[in-house]
């Protein structure tokens, strides 16, 4: 935990806030902090600072906030994933908080199996402590968006045009695909703010899956020269991208 | 598993292998394969190619290989990784196996727990599994190469430049540091195959460990904007890495 994140039902007033569950314990016994001692905390969708431990007992840490810098800004990162097994999705969930994702869409494909569906990950309040962890982990505050989609023609048709007609431009799509002649490098444009990456389910999207990505403007890139993981697949895409923002 | 990894003990002669742990029971379960059928292989440190199911019970599987093309060629990229704990180890172990290391560096570091090195994963038995469920996910057949090294001082001032004496020309090193200037695409040489990848401990390199790290050579690049975890670190180095290889 680099980062302690507050929640609004965490405020005591007077910018105090009153811990009570794993994070009072960890900043007991990880950080082994005493009274006085400083944190690195953010506001949930908001500020990072510092907080000071104005109390701390065995069942309570109380920290007052100090300096509060302004907000950070909004991610331009959206992450398009067939919804993967509850482990995995974890992960995932995990990855979006400590990589900077906005938006978070977990799709339908044909190799998604319909069980998945029926896991408790897939309601909001399971995902938010994984979320969570991620943030605490990458120094980050702003909650990634999570959204569940159960019809994969639909999805691409209708519903991310429809988000995509609400932003300003067109942003850069990118599908990672095994068959792919072109790698991120080769269709990375700089001058495109926002970015969405599209990583399929264990076993690769199907050919009709990938014509019809397509057609939506998806362009296919090889992520490199092994079969990752769907939660390594993302990393090392994320981590690409990262590199080629910071080389531009 | 994308690739059953057969290894020596598994011959029963006349291209045959007989399986009885876990193997056998993926390719029963999970595959759901039936006599006659055929999986992809690779033996352990050489050919990749297929193999027919000439039986199958609940106790054992038997393979006879078909197609076996050459081997493999040896990796070119090694991993220097302060030693994290058992349960991120794993992950690490799986990641050299799934991407293509050829030799990981396990080092003290300032950082490190001192009770790491009695993990029963310090040892090689223990550390064989995970390689070769990474190979079996990447598709490789090569087993990296694992060594543990207790002294910081000893192995980059010793350790390390004589292996490095060994080798045709001297190889690109590199040091992840969050406070580094440039990225690995500004120290990235497309003419030296060689690279080597140095990764710190939860909580970074000390002062010291860097200073000393560049005397002996290794450049300090930044990863990305965010603080990653050892085992997330290492995936997003090794896809930046492979991203400047397609690249170039």
């Amino acid at each position: 935990m680099n980062l302690v994140i507050l929640l609004e039902g965490d405020a005591a007033g007077g910018g105090c806030y009153r811990l009570t569950d794993y994070r009072a314990e960890h900043i007991r016994t990880i950080l082994r902090a005493r009274e006085g001692d400083r944190v690195e905390v953010g506001l949930l969708n908001g500020s990072l600072g510092t907080a000071q431990i104005s109390s701390l007992s065995d069942d309570e840490v109380e920290l007052t906030c100090e300096v509060l810098h302004s907000p950070q800004g909004l991610p331009t990162t959206d992450l398009v994933c067939a919804l993967p097994r509850p482990q995995t999705l974890k992960k995932v969930l995990i990855t979006c908080g400590m990589m900077g994702i906005r938006h978070l869409y977990l799709i339908r494909a044909n190799r998604v199996e319909k069980s998945y569906y029926q896991s408790p990950l897939t309601q909001p309040e399971n995902q938010l402590p994984f979320l969570i962890e991620g943030l605490s982990q990458g120094k980050l505050t702003r909650l990634p968006q999570v959204t569940v989609h159960d019809r994969f023609k639909v999805f691409f048709e209708d519903t991310f045009p429809r988000v995509e007609s609400t932003e300003s431009g067109t942003g850069c799509k990118l599908l990672a695909s095994i068959d792919a002649l072109q790698n991120m490098s080769d269709l990375f444009d700089a001058s495109i703010d926002r970015v969405t990456i599209a990583i399929g389910p264990e076993g690769g999207w199907v050919p009709f899956e990938i014509d019809l990505m397509t057609q939506a403007g998806f362009q296919p890139f090889v992520l490199g020269r092994w079969v990752l993981r769907v939660e390594t697949a993302i990393v090392s895409a994320l981590g690409q991208l990262d590199l080629l923002r910071m080389s531009s």
